[in-house]
């Protein structure tokens, strides 16, 4: 069965903003064996609604529209919807009553434009909207001897969520053959997407039980999907696990997520784990890999703080690095990344300590110290550890790609 | 004149990713008075390929191809066109030999599959891409009695832009009527879309002769876009310009960038000008607020950086909060915000400190300090201002917040 996904709304159409709800739909029908063939998105124009329902009834069997079920003229699909099938409109009067009371609680009185939400079409079901004032509505229709399903639901994406989730996940599962489908997703870091997948075809590509996605993530990061189908459950799980155990021999211990989690969960699950500590002097990254670190939940748990070190002067202040070295060596030297990364570790008293400097452009660079040069440090107390790397792409990416390489120095350091 | 973008590849109908080049083509035609009517994902099957080019041949003057140029069998747009067109595909033997001494040039043989990319359909032109292999198409038509162009560029970013700029432009200006647009984003700091639509739309409503789109952008952050068309430049810029006028006399200081700079670049600016330098101590925000003033290139002349000052010890060790306030007052409290902006001032020797602290959540939080709550102090050695907010939404909104209302903090103070 394969469906077509429509977002409803002119503002899709202009340069600053577009569609992203549909990644959430077509995450829920792959799940239920549904594959989305088509994405449309189309304005708050009658003619041009119709248009794109006629083409999308014609070519799947389940069309789904996202949008347009709000109270404004603007707000066009039911209206298009039930033209397109040759069908009325009926006012459902007792939610016309539920919209009146939602409004007069809040001690409001209710705009007329609103009843307009009320509008059903004929031989539709309502879905309820336990977040908003918008109900969805599914509707089945033969369209030319072949049955299809049309689903309107809302277009803020808390409500549409809801609507999809509590309405219409069972009634699309009774309609559909029974499947079942396992997926897990495999992160890697520190290797490009094109080696990556260079190791990983000759064993993914063998398996075509399993359906396997590569896809880039953050810089530093490549993320393989696997997703297999199955008549029961255990046999789908055991096709994607007997896959994922195949890769994580082939990419070792550069596979750091075997359930999607992310670099900074796990280097703060295995922080945790060790009972150890962590606390971080950052020049060029200027506070991302912190921010990195503390975008997990709980993780003042394992991480103490530490200092962003960009001028000179509070490398030493903040990190303690000796003036002389920064005179000798420059603040992007092997030296200065390890007296940061000792240097914050002894003052702030964590296990480990770990220092970035670098140049993240797009000017400071010289011909023997190049846009992109990054060095890292990692201090334990025993030895420090020191990492020199050139990073590719502009003063974004670069920061990035540097965040990455200190939490994998972290994760090897603590495996 | 009206058009469609048609994004091709399977992989924009999975979950993982989606169509971003489409913003930039319809800013793109926007600016060329072209307006944006479909847009369309279809994945790599020649018959819903063909499906999608005769859709939109039916309805729209402009179709655009996105991707599908490749030399894989995936690679089907050529066809797919050429197909629906009734017109064959012609090999162009002089491509096919720059084709093969791209290969040769880095010593290798080029697989045959690549020739692929030098079948052009009858009639077009060929369109030269400097950064890839794959050129683009330019094909004119006549469907039913209507002239139709129909582009063909490469998916990869970098490539889609350089065609299409190179390419198309001027192309496309021979053929559309003359047209000036002029055009202007304003920015507006903590106040919220609701609010700030209330007290644009009775300004921005009376002129029909400018088109404006109101957005939010990062938490704290309203957008104005304005967009006017007129026979000549000099008026479409005074609509424009008129407009900006008096959306500035009602934001007052509320307004911070007219042209759309950052916030982070606009506290630059400022920063700069007044000859003033900046150090922060932030708890709840991680190294969040560093991250986004580091995110500025040149941020080195004004920022000097600061301390992630994330578990109280280092209050005390990095900021110099005395341990007595935090056992007094907690640290979530205005002595202790206030703290962290001075000792942070004064331990860095810049003309204003910054400190924050809060609860970011998804735990932590009280009847009296609730999640979302956040304090914010800004020291210039003479006073220091403290303010105290609720943020709503989830750890990462409230961090998002957070860095926008001390980023505002900083501005107002220079302003």
């Amino acid at each position: 069965m394969n469906a077509e996904i429509i977002a409803v709304g002119s503002e899709l159409l202009t340069p600053f903003r577009h569609d992203t709800n549909s990644l959430f739909l077509t995450s829920q029908l792959n799940e239920l064996g549904v594959e989305v063939s088509f994405k449309t998105v189309v304005g708050d124009r009658m003619a041009d609604l119709v248009g794109a329902a006629r083409t999308a009834l014609a070519r799947v069997g389940i069309v789904i529209f996202m949008g347009g079920l709000g109270p404004t003229e603007d707000d066009l699909t039911r209206e298009a919807v039930a033209e397109t099938l040759g069908r009325g409109l009926e006012r459902n009067q007792e939610f016309v009553e539920w919209l009146r009371a939602r409004f007069a609680d809040r001690g409001w009185q209710m705009p007329e434009n609103n009843v307009r939400q009320a509008d059903i079409i004929a031989g539709a079901e309502m879905l309820p909207n336990t977040r908003g004032s918008a109900p969805g509505q599914w509707v089945q229709a033969d369209i030319g001897g072949a049955q299809r399903t049309i689903i309107l639901l809302p277009g803020p994406p808390g409500e549409l969520r809801s609507v999809f989730q509590e309405q219409c996940l069972d009634r699309l599962r009774l309609l559909l053959p029974p499947l079942h489908i396992a997926s897990r997703e495999l992160k890697i870091a520190m290797i490009g997407e094109s080696m990556a997948d260079k190791r990983a075809a000759p064993i993914y590509k063998k398996r075509t039980d399993v359906e396997t996605t590569i896809l880039a993530g953050t810089p530093g990061e490549v993320q393989l999907h696997l997703r297999a189908r199955a008549d029961s459950m255990e046999e789908a799980q055991n096709r994607v696990d007997s896959l994922a155990a195949a890769l994580e021999d082939e990419f070792q211990d550069a596979l750091f997520s075997s359930q999607g989690e992310s670099l900074e969960q796990i280097v703060g699950y295995y922080l945790q784990m060790r009972g150890a500590t962590l606390s971080v002097a950052e020049s060029c990254t200027g506070g991302m890999l912190a921010e990195r670190i503390t975008s997990v939940p709980g993780s003042s748990r394992y991480f103490l703080g530490g200092a962003v070190v960009y001028d000179n002067s509070l490398k030493t202040k903040l990190a303690g690095v000796p003036p002389l070295i920064l005179a000798e060596h420059g603040a992007v030297s092997r030296p200065v990344a390890t007296a940061l990364a000792e240097g914050i570790r002894e003052r702030t008293k964590t296990t480990l300590g770990a220092g970035i400097t670098g140049i993240a452009g797009p000017d400071g660079g010289t011909k023997e110290k190049p846009v992109g040069l990054v060095i890292l440090a990692l201090a334990d107390g025993v030895k420090t550890e020191v990492l020199e790397r050139k990073f590719p792409g502009d003063r974004e990416r670069v920061r990035q790609w540097a965040t990455q390489q200190a939490l994998d120095m972290v994760r090897r350091k603590l495996i």
